[in-house]
């Protein structure tokens, strides 16, 4: 670990805290294992996507996750005026870019909301190339891309649209155009349970209403990272593994998520 | 216990016996946890929502559930003529405003679908004062009001609709305008876990198949709350405790939930 | 077991092996388990259903599932042009009919698509009679007719639409049209789990990727059969049971499988 004093530990303990409510519009497929992490983390969330509501009920909100999962034509709507809500309301915003690249409508709609400011962006290799342009996005919620050959395309992102780019895989990237910070937490078995990705966005969008970009970024990932590790200890089977990593959410303190980072700071 | 007698063994027998269907119109995001507390209850869901289908199979239903939770466009749309298919069927129809006061669409169409006559109603203390037009709203799924400052607005709204009127919190309060009964039963996980309040609403629409519904919302309330006190008792944290509280619910006997009440009434 | 030498231990190989990609266009209700029980086999769930996206996404997926139950608007719009596109990329497709027979859109919507020639036909006995015009439909997830009940439909199917159709119940009943299988697998606890049938038809189309469809449905059959059986051995109650099936899944060996099958062929 080279130059990192990031307080991971604070930024846990102001999820715990503050209970940030966390406005999703986020795949149906894992829409339900988003919520309940972010229960057991200690926020709350709050799940609508209709242009008519979505917009209004930001405002109750803290912060914003716009993930593009399994996009329905309710939330193709209602993402650019809940957006434009949040910045109204100066509130953070996360963008997980699923399947674009692959995806017509989610490609167009990435490209038009990345301009509006989001606290961070968080995708696996090939949606980070794909919303750089330089790729042609994964197959399904797999990348095709691995984590290192998306270092270039998350840098030149977070430099352009200002804001951290964290880039989801074996070893998961996360920059803010300056930094670079590697993160070693996290576990196989994480790739075999639907929507932890989609989690890791929303608690990225969690702990982003309690701190800065880099550092909710950084703790959100580190954090899913060792509840999954802490999991596969005790549950070698996916089913269960989900259950178990829910679980480890809410039992890791704020100081056991500080101590199990595996951080390396290039540069 | 002052003054009940209500056969809470009965209804739960009754659920078991009879496996009512239950047409549900819920949220997406809670829904797979409703079917399956429903199944476990021993009553059978049916998950329909749009115009063009939800009234016509409402036809095959024992009963149905309308939850405004993150609704969508197909929702907001099938709402009220399912509700109409269940009026004209003589099925009970049980009333869960999600978000009413905070949500425009949903507290328009929670005004409209209110004089259609539910067999119940439940909801938080914040969602019970807006549908009485005494509040705001809650945040979320959360109320940010106490269940004690809403018993007036439940006991008016359950005499003005002839309904029942059940107002979830750490003590619920249910009412049908004359009996005012208190539940201490429930353990605090419950809140927790996504969808627990959308499965109370779920399972009074089940009891409501076979009970008068001050019965069905008071059995509905105690057999959930017992479900959740024992899997407190063997599982610490959200994800097992989700888990316990389905296999709770299936394990409880009639006369398990009969003895393990926690009534007061009022008077 | 009489007549039969198909080799479903290689099914199961071929799915961990290839990790097909499983386009799901699939009920809201249990598409999270859907999609976690394709993790837990080995293959990889991919769920989109608009009409502006699903056909375009289907050309890098290896197989497609196309689930009627509780049907969106959006998937209704998008399940024609999505089975047109998996056809011109000669990718196998599955048709589940989830309530056809009581859903008057599904109803009309299966009859257009079932001449698109599926791979294979899932569902229960009342919706295989209803979709051989035979009868009525069932209730919900529900079958109202026993399996044998459906034989003659099954077979008749079969043989008009070159298909394979698998009628799921107590005994399942396999058949393209010339061949009869019984599938003995199974428990009771599956019914009392929310999307095990809609599970079982993803698994069929995952199995299609990799094998001709009759021994596609059967292994389908036997692996998700044994995996109860097995779960059941563990989990007396249907939460714990969910939990249990996801794992058993992948802790199948692919002998197993071969092993654990109870089949009986007619004739």
């Amino acid at each position: 670990m080279t130059g990192i004093s990031l307080d991971l530990a604070g930024v846990v303990a102001g999820v715990r805290h503050r209970a940030p409510l966390v406005h999703c519009i986020t795949a149906a497929v894992s829409m339900n294992l988003v919520a309940d992490v972010l229960l057991a983390a200690g926020a709350r969330p709050m799940m609508t996507e209709t242009e008519a509501e979505a917009p209004a009920m930001d405002a109750v909100a803290d912060t914003l996750l716009v993930n593009l999962g399994s996009l329905s034509v309710d939330g193709a709507a209602g993402i650019e005026p809940t957006v434009a809500a949040a910045r109204a309301g100066a509130r953070p915003w996360v963008l997980d870019p699923a399947a674009v690249g692959v995806a017509p409508v989610r490609t167009r709609l990435a490209a038009r909301v990345l301009p509006e400011r989001p606290a961070a962006v968080r995708g696996n290799a090939s949606e980070v190339l794909a919303l750089a342009r330089r790729g042609t996005g994964g197959r399904g919620a797999d990348a095709t891309d691995a984590t290192e050959a998306a270092l270039d395309a998350a840098v030149c992102l977070a430099r352009e649209y200002d804001t951290v780019v964290a880039v989801s895989g074996a070893v998961d990237l996360i920059t803010d155009g300056t930094r670079i910070i590697r993160v070693r937490n996290g576990h196989p078995l994480l790739t075999r349970v639907t929507g932890t990705g989609c989690s890791l966005g929303a608690l990225v969008a969690a702990c982003a209403a309690v701190a800065d970009p880099l550092v909710a970024a950084l703790t959100a990932t580190v954090w899913l990272g060792l509840a999954g590790e802490r999991a596969a200890a005790r549950a070698a089977w996916p089913g269960s593994f989900r259950v178990a990593v829910i679980d480890e959410l809410a039992a890791l303190s704020p100081a056991d998520v500080a101590a199990g980072a595996l951080l390396e700071e290039a540069g």
